[in-house]
């Protein structure tokens, strides 16, 4: 413990106050004793079910996709609706992955002659829309956020972010989020995580269509928010897509084509059958229990920490996510 | 460009003027671009090899691990010299691999009766040798580092840190390092990023021998810093850790005994023949290369990029690494 700031000291304090009631409070002890009023259960309207091909030994590989809630990103994950309505995704590949990086799918030949045509009605998003209004009539910034007429409903992290050195990081929706000041007034953008989706594209001004999509399998991108449209997360098998091989072509494109992994179907989890269709809850960010869980990750005093941090990134408080029974 | 904050707009100003003679620099530009001089070797004694079996299809999986440089974590890097000398992780396994988190191999039964016996000579490391001093005379934070006498040469990142609250990261002798003020004085430690290769222990005040490694496969763990011992970082074959199968035990650990990954040896470079010894050059941190990188990783404003972040963080400036000619 000698180690330890007097901040660090300062933040344990707190925590250790908090903790009177649960000692030695854990990540998993706060999941674990979060009352049912602290979950919200995820409308499998807005989950998207990825089935790849099974894999050698036969094991089938099944990838589950919230899509991100508004106001974020409403263009792309639309048309992302109309991609899964018409099973456009059946029968192309995941044909990229890049160690450290991202994994992608979609037809992997959108630039060539033969590239699978697109379903009618996509819209073509502008850049602007990488991020959203944030409707605080005040803002100043002294590590926390002071307005709390703040919408979307926003828990702030209480930590600075290099990434948004004149804004705040947190969660809103259950999402991880940024926010900032800007010359058009406050912005709010999801963050790029490890499992973050996103809308693959060419150079600006093309902001892509949602037919090309990856999924974040190495450290947080974060030099990607505000830069590419974030329009979901992977809440359920993510190992299928992080644990391919990784590709050996021009940026980490599969140049041996048997190593593209086939995907079966895509869908939206209403569109499945009532006994497929999946149910997810995740733990709400405006919840006590969240709020707790923000302090303890940022300040680990269990018997395997010695010294807490006294801070914490946005990336590292992964939502809590669990399977939930059918309603 | 219209949600550039006038601190992203400042520092973008900076970047530009910097690429007046390298227009639109990024990364791999400067890479490409960096004098002879600005490169700096490896001693193979400060590298591990690690052979892996080959894999189901018959290929080949070599791992190759820089070992940290002094003064950090010299008494675990000690254990890891003689550990290698004797060739005691030959028929071990890596046994454990657990999604967005870390690879870990060694015995893996060392807390069941048939461990594996350790050689004579290890030592029992303190946990105060988690982080070593910084022989820096004056010390106040203002986002720099202000004494250019500090030792061991520090390059600082120009962005505040969430798990260094009163303190700094940035880079010394090409690894990735955080300071800050203690009651001890100014301690420095090397952080745990994606890759980095840390010695597994048990509760507190255990800090483990050595005998069982990890490498991180995930969004960078921070709060492992300072209460951990890290001892290296992989710099080529990290795909033969981030790609095996996620364990299913507890922790991760494979409950399949059949997943378990045999290691055929572990060898210090120069206890290599000298064909295959390997010889890699890093980028020198406190080189104009490297300082034009890290402006360049918080200002990323290519083709590709329009809104630069205008800050990073330690873990995404991955330190450039290449294979060089035997010498």
């Amino acid at each position: 413990m000698k180690l330890l700031s007097t901040l660090a000291l300062a933040l344990l304090a707190t925590a250790a106050s908090a903790q009177e009631s649960a000692p030695q409070a854990t990540p998993t002890s706060i999941v674990a004793g979060a009352p049912v009023s602290d979950w919200r259960a995820i409308d499998p309207a807005n989950l998207l079910v990825m089935t790849l091909a099974p894999d050698s030994s036969g094991k089938p590989r099944q990838v589950v996709i919230q899509l991100v809630p508004a106001p974020f990103s409403e263009g792309w994950v639309g048309n992302i609706r109309t991609l899964a309505g018409q099973h456009w995704w059946d029968g192309t590949t995941v044909y990229r992955v890049v160690d450290n990086w991202v994994s992608q799918w979609g037809d992997g030949e959108d630039d060539k002659p033969d590239a699978k045509p697109l379903p009618e009605g996509l819209k073509v998003i502008p850049e602007s829309e990488y991020t959203a209004p944030m409707t605080c009539e005040v803002y100043k910034y002294d590590g926390k956020v002071l307005d709390e007429r703040c919408a979307p409903a926003f828990a702030a992290i209480e930590a600075i972010d290099p990434y948004v050195m004149q804004g705040q990081t947190g969660f809103s929706g259950g999402w991880p989020v940024a926010f900032m000041l800007t010359p058009e007034g406050n912005r709010i953008w999801p963050t790029h995580c490890y499992g973050t989706v996103g809308v693959a594209r060419d150079l600006s001004p093309d902001t892509g269509t949602g037919a090309e999509l990856y999924a974040v399998i190495g450290h947080a991108p974060r030099a990607l928010d505000r830069n590419i449209a974030v329009v979901g997360r992977v809440i359920e098998g993510i190992e299928h897509l992080s644990t391919l091989p990784r590709g050996k072509g021009e940026a980490g494109v599969y140049d041996d084509p048997a190593l593209k992994v086939p995907i079966v179907s895509v869908r939206l989890g209403n569109d499945m059958p009532e006994a497929d269709r999946p149910h997810f809850e995740f733990l709400a960010s405006d919840s006590a229990s969240f709020a707790q869980l923000m302090k303890v990750r940022a300040n680990r005093s269990d018997e395997f920490y010695k010294v807490p941090a006294g801070g914490v990134d946005v990336c590292n408080v992964p939502v809590p996510m669990r399977r939930a029974a059918s309603r």
